[in-house]
């Protein structure tokens, strides 16, 4: 089994200004290949702290992925520190200053001598190429350990990490095969789906294992497959999950990377349908779900956010009456909207929320938390009262999340009404 | 200066299964009281590995924090390890049996075996209470050092700590003063602010540090100041901020946790202003940012996302000349869209977004990355072109920060043009 140790370096994940999602990551990702993290850590912007635990992780680890400290500023000493540990000279790495000059160029801006320098590395160093900032990335064999050094900005790492280095991480040692196979669930909990499924989890062949990911409003269940062959594997996950998806099948949405809101965008595509949005409550981040898809302009035709009740009467047709008997947040409002949008902005569905997002807002009748969402089509209106909890981002996030899962059991034609 | 460190113990923190938040609340809460944070780490469930950190964290630190591991299964091993560790035998602890009989009685369940060992502690260990959960925390003074152990769930951490552990911790310790400050900043990069701030920085006394900490975008400044008054170092930080502001103060957006689309609003407010948002490449995301705001609908009417050519025409009077002529990326279109919904909508300002957000849709003339962003008001239309980078997200999170920071200094009348 190897070995890996994840360090962070900086005093502002240190001191807890910013909270670390790096060394999650990956942990999950080093898992996904075989590699078993032992020890994560996070040292301050002090030269003798980060020489300290490369002192450690050398003899406990035959991997360490170190993150942070790499920006162009003075209290960045990663590389400075990674040469004296190393007892190698820095020197400008060519291709390093040709992708940082090219990064500016890009972007119409003027090379500093700061951003010049950050093309000066340990000599010692092999580079990895950042696409997506300045800081590059650097891999050692050194002291019979491979050390990573990679930028702290959690998309530069990730892209490094997904492109450049696990690859090459998988290569250099070989690790036994693994194969995952994650299936995606919506509009159920945690503990209710591990209730619904346990005896099939306690029936799994040994070399399978299964991990539950869960995040706001969506569960991932994660199938680990070991073993010698990967289509051997693969073919004995896949017959696991036909085993269970009877029990699961409508709450499943995706595999792997799959988005809820692209699933629903192929589905829309497929039927030739588009959509437009009407949002209150959720102030235009259901629309943000789908177009940041790539290609999503193909089946979004637009959407009215309507805050004010004067949007709510003249862009989408809301009836005064309506507003003043029974609130904007109600189910009459709510169909209204939803037809109105699909009316005036010309599309074949359309979706629509009403509600009380919080923190203040709420009555005895209407709490915070209290939402409404809508769907029009041809045939009529399918409403939904939603009662949620949480924090104000948390109750936007899970009005969307239902719009997008009434929508796809709707175009799935799954809707028991 | 108090030196602390703070380690957890749980496969599932180690493998990635959960994030942990726990360390970073506890380095935010020591930070407040004067003691530093130096070292995280976090180990999985095995004895070896845990003795390993607390020999080496017994040689750095003056006080260690430790979670997680004190469930009831066999898997929590971190008791049985301090025991160890610190030489001593276990027994029921008194209160803490007590505390552990009413916490089941209360909730009307039956106490087990394995619930009554829970208040079987290592007799060097000073009880402390833990009122939201059965695993009892434990604080040691052996070896030197101090040790807080508790449980790892992140609500039963916190109230151990705020109720019983930080005042015990900061009465122990007579530490020194800490104060902080952030400084916000956009437009701006970090490389470039910190050319322009080199002399300043340079020039800081030795008890105030200076701080980037960099996200896409915005850049915070964080200046810390060392002491023994409180009201000392704030009045010297704040002369600091008051010698550099000349050279940054058109990039200052606010301080602290000041949020960019907050601080526009409070501007809003206090000119009676209120906004209309017409969205093409940003879909949603510019009015999302506004609206998860609390308290946002006062200033917020509402928003056209015109995804659509027709949409562009029918709701915000765009011209089919314009479209066919100028292309909906285009500096007539950003104009049209600004003043059609500032009209339509009835609102004192409006913002208008259009672009190639990619990955497709570029074109020789127009890349990915070219958009243009307008501001209406009631004396005329401002507009913008940008020429950004990156991914997708990353374009529509940098067009929606162009256009908030457009407002911001428009409201300020900072604009030069």
């Amino acid at each position: 089994m190897v070995r890996a140790e994840i360090i962070t370096i900086g005093d502002e994940i240190l001191y807890g200004q910013i909270l670390d999602t790096n060394t999650q990551w990956i942990s999950l990702e080093l898992d996904k290949i075989g590699i078993k993290t032992i020890r994560k850590s996070s040292v301050g912007d002090q030269d003798t702290e980060i020489l300290a635990i490369l002192e450690e992780a050398q003899h406990r680890a035959d991997i360490v992925f170190i993150t942070g400290g790499l920006g162009p500023t003075k209290d960045d000493l990663t590389k400075n520190v990674l040469a004296k540990f190393f007892d190698s000279d820095m020197d400008y790495h060519p291709q390093a200053l040709e992708d940082v000059r090219v990064f500016f160029e890009k972007r119409g801006r003027e090379l500093s001598d700061l951003n010049r320098d950050q093309a000066l590395l340990p000599v010692k160093a092999q580079y990895i190429q950042n696409k997506q900032g300045t800081a590059p990335g650097m891999w050692f064999e050194e002291k019979g350990t491979i050390w990573v050094s990679m930028a702290g900005v959690p998309f530069e790492m990730k892209a490094m990490m997904e492109e450049l280095v696990l690859p090459r991480v998988a290569q250099h040692f070989k690790t036994p095969t693994i194969v995952h196979k994650i299936v995606k669930v919506v509009g159920i909990g945690e503990s209710y789906l591990s209730d619904m499924i346990q005896d099939w989890e306690l029936s799994l062949p040994s070399h399978i294992k299964l991990a539950y990911l869960p995040s706001l409003g969506i569960v991932k269940l994660r199938l680990t497959g070991f073993g010698s062959e990967a289509k051997q594997i693969q073919q004995d996950i896949q017959r696991e999950i036909d085993r269970v998806m009877p029990l699961i099948k409508g709450y499943v949405f995706g595999y792997e990377q799959d988005e809820l809101s692209e699933v629903v965008g192929k589905l829309l595509i497929a039927q030739s349908a588009n959509l437009a949005v009407a949002e209150s409550c959720t102030g235009g981040y259901l629309s943000h779900l789908f177009t940041e898809i790539p290609g999503s302009s193909a089946y979004i035709v637009g959407g009215v956010i309507s805050y004010a009740n004067e949007v709510k009467m003249e862009s989408l047709g809301v009836s005064s009456q309506i507003l003043e008997q029974d609130g904007a947040v109600s189910e009459a409002c709510i169909v209204a909207m939803a037809q109105g949008v699909r009316e005036k902005l010309k599309s074949s569905v359309s979706l629509a929320t009403s509600g009380i997002a919080g923190p203040d807002g709420g009555s005895e009748d209407k709490p915070v938390g209290t939402v409404w969402i809508a769907l029009a089509h041809s045939g009529g209106v399918i409403t939904r009262k939603l009662q949620l909890a949480g924090t104000r981002k948390q109750i936007i996030h899970m009005t969307a999340l239902n719009c997008l899962n009434l929508l796809r059991k709707f175009l799935l034609n799954e809707l028991t009404q």
